[in-house]
C-alpha cells in the first residue's frame, strides 16, 4: 500500500485469505463487464461498497468475509454477481454458554516514546482536557429555567473567565414521572450520577433540583446536601430562581477560571470509540484504522471504552478468546444476555439493526456489521467490562456496554468518563457530544470531500492505497492528543454544535 | 364559601359526608391541642395539607377520602391523630374486567352564550393559536447542525416576519439506534408524525433527515417525498447544510406571515388537563376547579383532554361508568391492561407513583392521589379515548392514554393535538411546552405567593373561601380563551422558557 491507484481501474477489497466475497471501492460501483486485475469480470453492476462473489457460490453454501460467516447463500450465486441482502440468510447468533475465554492473549508491547498531552489535573487525580463549568440536574422540570439561566451566564458572566471553554446543562428526561425502585432504573440513576463527576467539570458541578422529583439531588452529590445543590421550589419565583443560579454559576467560574493546563501522560487519557452511519468500507478502512490506534493508545497505558452490544453480539465468539481473566469474560456475557432479555422482552430481533443506510451502503446484515465493529477495539486483550453508564475503573481496554444508538452510546461513555470519542462513519452523521470533543473518522474518500467540513480525518485513502492502516492509525492517535492538549478543534466543536444527551432507560416511565 | 375566613382559626376540609378524615388547610399546619369549629381537637402536630381523623379507625377499617375507600389503618388511630403515610395500607387497584360501563352519563346542557376566541383557520379547517414555524427531525443525530440554523433563522430571519411566533425545532431521542419493527414503536413514530401536524404550525411543517436512519423522513410526510425534506447526507458540508435549512425556512416564513386571526367558536379548541407536583390541595382546590371549567368547555362544544393513566387506573370504577358508549369503555379497560403490561414488565409496581414530594404534600398513595386526580375530567360523559400520540379525533371528552410524567404527557398530549394545557400544581413546577403554552394553577395560596411570577391563575382562595370553585373554573375557562387568542400571555411563555419534547418510548433502543 501507500501508492495511489487509478481511481478507474476495477478494485475490490478482500480482507481475508477465506474469504469468497469482497467489496467494490470504486466510487460509483461498477458496471457489467468490468474486469478487475485477478481476471474476475462483473455478471452486472455492482454499486460501491457492495458484495462481489468471488467464486460460484452454492445454494445454502457459506458466504465468507473477514474470515469468518457472514451468512449463508438463499440461491446460487454465479462468481462476478452482486451478492444482494435478499441472497443471504443469517447465522445465528454464537451461543453465550460455551465460548473460550482468553484463549488468544496477545502481549502489550508498552510504546517506546513516553507520549504526553497537556490537561487540567484534578484534586481527585483525574484528569480533564476541557475546562468546563458542568451544571446537572435531578429533574427535566427545570430545564426551561436553567436554560434560560445558561444563556445569561454565557452572555454576561462567561467573558470574564477567559480560561474557562463553556458552560454545559446536563439536561435529561428522567427524574420523575419513572418507576425509579424498578431494577433497571440504576442505569439511568448512574449514567446522571457519572455524568455529573466528568473530569472535564473539575469537581464544580452545580445541581438544580425542582424539590418534589423521585430522584433527590442528593444522590447527584454523594448523598451530602451542600452548597452545590439549589433547589427551585425554596425560590421565590422565576426571577429569583434565574439570579440564584447566576449567583451559583459566578463563584464556581472563579474557581475553574484558575486551573490550568499542565503536561499529562497518555495513561490519563480515558477515550472512547464508536462507528455510526456504517457502510462496508467501515471494517476495511476507518476501523481497523482506528483498531491500530485502539492498540498504540493501549500500548502507552490509557484507557480505551469499546461499546454497542448489538454489533458485537454477533461477533462475541472473537471477543471472549481476549479477555484477559475468566471475570472479564464472564461479564462480557452477562452483558450479552442483558440485552439479549432487553430485546426479547421488547420482541426486537437483531434485524432491528443494521439501519436502512447500513444496507444501502452495502452490509447485509448485522453478522458482517459486527465483523467490521469490533475491528475498532484492536487487537490487545480486554481488561475490563462495564455494565451501561458504570465509571471506567482500570487501565487498558475496556467494554462498556452500551446501545450502538450513536448518542446514547456516546451519552453513556460520558458517564464512563471518556475525554474523547472517535467516531468512524460511512454514510456522514454531523453528532458531536457536548462536555467531549467527538473526532470524525470518514470510511470513504467521497464522503470527506463532500463534508470537508466536518469530517476530521479522511480513512477513505486506505482502500485506494493513499494512506496504510498504520498511517491513519498514527494520524487519529497524535490528533487525539492534540484535541485533549486543546491545541486542536474538531471541526463539530470549531462549530459549536452538539447533540442532546439521550438517557438509556429500560426501565418504565409511570 | 366566598368570604376569606381568618387564617389563623384552624380549618379542615372534608370532602364527602363520608369520609372519616379531612385535611388539614392552615398555612404551616396545626399544633397539638388546636381546636376546630366542630370541637374536634388535634393530638399532635400536623403539617399543612396532612390528614386528620375525623373519629377514632380501628386497625384494619377503612380509612375513606373522597367518599372512597383510600386505604386500611395498620393500627389503631385516634381521632384528632395525624393519619401518617405509614399507617395506611393501599387497597388494591379495581379489576378490569368487570367494570359498569355507562351507568352513570349526566347530560350535556350547551352554554348559553356562544363564546368565541381570535384564531387562525387552516386549510385542513382545523385552527391554530399561534403562528409557528415548525422544523421536525426524523433523528436526533441532526439536532446541533439544526439548532445552530435555528439559532440564525430567529436572529436574521424571524425579524422580518412579525406574524410569525416562533421557531421551534422538534428534537427528540428517536429515529435510529431503535426497534424501529417492535410492537410498541407505533407509540413514538405515531407522536412525532402528529406532532409535526399540529395545527399551530400551519401546514408548513419542515422536515430535516439525515439519510441513513431508520425513521425515513418520508414516514413523517405522508409517505410524500416533496420539498418538505431536507436531508443532510445530500448536502456539501456543514455550511451548506445551514444555508439550505436557512433558505428552505424562508419560504415558509414568508407564507406563515400572511396568516391572519379570526373569530372561531370555542368548539374548534383543544385543550389538555394535567397536574403535577400534586398536593393534598389538588383534589380539593386547582383539580376541581380544573373539572368545572373542563365541563365549561365541553358544554361549549370544544375537545378537552385527560390523560396520566397511572394516577387513572386506581380510580377507573368511577371512569367506566361515564363511557359515552361499550366502545369507549373497552378502549378505557384496553389502555389500563396495556399500562399494567407495561408495568408488569418493568417489574415495577403502583407504588411508584405517587413522588415523594406528593407524599410530602400529604398524598399517602396513588388511590388518594387518583381520587385527586381524576376530579379534573369534570363530570361529562367521556366520549373518546386515544392510544398514546394519537391524535384527537372526536369532540367532547376524551381519555388521551399517557404516563403521568409533566413532560412526557405533554408531549403526547401536543401530538393529540392541544392548543393549550391546563396544568395544575401543589408543590409548584416551571414546566412548560414549546408548540402550545402551559396555564398553571395553583392549589395553594403560599405557592402563588411565592411563585408570584410562574403561577397563572390561583385556586388555592378555595380552600380559605376567598372564592368557590365556580368562581376559579370561570376564570380557568375565559383564561383559556385569551391565551388561545393571543391577547394574553402565560407566565411561562412571557420569559420564554419551555421544557424539551419526551418521548414515550416503550420499545427497545438498540
Ligand atoms: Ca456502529
Ligand atoms: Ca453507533
Ligand atoms: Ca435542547
Ligand atoms: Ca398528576
Ligand atoms: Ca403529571
Amino acid at each position: 500500500m501507500g501508492n495511489k491507484l487509478d481511481t478507474d481501474t476495477p478494485i475490490y477489497i478482500k480482507v481475508s485469505t477465506k474469504d469468497n466475497t469482497a467489496i467494490i471501492v470504486n466510487s460509483g460501483g461498477l458496471t457489467k463487464g468490468a474486469k478487475f486485475s485477478c481476471g474476475l469480470a462483473l455478471n452486472e453492476r455492482i454499486p460501491e461498497g457492495h458484495k462481489v462473489a468471488l467464486c460460484n457460490i452454492a445454494a445454502e453454501e457459506e458466504i465468507i468475509r473477514y474470515g469468518e460467516v457472514i451468512g449463508y447463500a438463499k440461491d446460487h450465486i454465479k462468481k462476478g454477481s452482486w451478492i444482494r441482502e435478499s441472497l443471504v440468510d443469517m447465522p445465528s447468533p454464537p451461543g453465550l454458554d460455551n465460548l473460550p475465554f482468553s484463549t488468544n492473549l496477545v502481549d502489550v508491547s508498552p510504546l517506546e516514546e513516553g507520549f504526553t498531552f497537556l490537561g487540567y489535573r484534578n484534586s481527585d487525580g483525574s484528569v480533564g482536557t476541557k475546562n468546563i463549568l458542568g451544571i446537572t440536574t435531578s429533574v427535566q422540570c427545570v430545564v426551561g429555567v436553567l436554560e434560560y439561566a445558561v444563556k445569561r451566564i454565557k452572555e454576561d458572566l462567561l467573558p470574564r473567565f477567559p480560561n474557562v471553554d463553556d458552560v454545559v446543562a446536563l439536561n435529561h428526561n428522567y427524574g420523575c414521572g419513572v418507576a425509579i425502585n424498578a431494577p433497571d432504573a440504576t442505569i439511568p440513576i448512574r449514567t446522571i450520577q457519572n455524568l455529573a463527576k466528568h473530569p472535564n467539570f473539575g469537581g464544580e458541578v452545580m445541581i438544580i433540583g425542582l424539590g418534589c422529583e423521585k430522584l433527590i439531588p442528593q444522590r447527584l452529590n454523594d448523598g451530602e446536601d451542600n452548597d452545590n445543590i439549589l433547589t427551585l421550589q425554596n425560590e421565590s419565583g422565576f426571577v429569583n430562581m434565574v439570579q440564584s443560579i447566576i449567583n451559583m454559576a459566578e463563584e464556581r467560574l472563579d474557581k475553574l477560571d484558575k486551573r490550568k493546563r499542565e503536561v499529562c501522560s497518555v495513561s490519563d487519557l480515558v477515550i472512547g470509540v464508536q462507528c455510526g452511519g456504517s457502510d462496508a468500507f467501515s471494517g476495511v478502512t476507518a476501523n481497523p484504522a482506528l483498531g491500530f490506534a485502539t492498540d498504540l493508545l493501549v500500548r502507552a497505558g490509557a484507557t480505551v471504552l469499546f461499546s454497542e452490544v448489538t454489533e458485537v453480539r454477533d461477533a462475541v465468539h472473537l471477543l471472549t478468546p481476549r479477555a484477559a481473566t475468566k471475570e472479564v469474560g464472564d461479564s462480557l456475557i452477562r452483558e450479552m444476555k442483558w440485552y439479549d432479555n432487553y430485546l426479547n422482552k421488547g420482541q426486537a430481533d437483531r434485524s432491528a439493526n443494521p439501519s436502512p443506510g447500513n444496507k444501502r451502503g452495502g452490509l447485509s446484515n448485522v453478522v458482517e456489521k459486527s465483523l467490521g465493529s469490533i475491528v475498532k477495539s484492536g487487537t490487545l486483550p480486554i481488561t475490563d467490562v462495564l455494565a451501561p453508564g458504570e465509571k471506567v475503573k482500570k487501565k487498558g481496554l475496556t467494554f462498556a456496554a452500551t446501545p450502538a444508538s450513536d448518542f446514547v452510546c456516546g451519552t453513556l461513555q460520558l458517564a464512563s468518563g471518556i475525554h474523547l470519542q472517535v467516531f468512524t462513519t460511512g454514510r456522514g452523521t454531523p453528532y458531536n457530544l457536548p462536555i467531549a470533543p467527538v473526532l470524525k473518522v470518514s470510511t470513504r474518500n467521497t464522503l470527506q470531500e463532500q463534508w470537508h467540513d466536518l469530517i476530521d480525518i479522511n480513512a477513505g485513502k486506505i482502500a485506494n492505497g493513499e494512506a496504510t492502516i498504520e498511517e491513519i492509525g498514527w494520524e487519529i492517535f497524535k490528533d487525539i492528543l492534540e484535541v485533549a492538549s486543546g491545541t486542536k478543534k474538531t471541526w463539530a466543536d470549531k462549530w459549536g454544535i452538539h447533540n442532546d444527551l439521550a438517557l438509556f432507560n429500560p426501565s418504565p416511565v409511570t
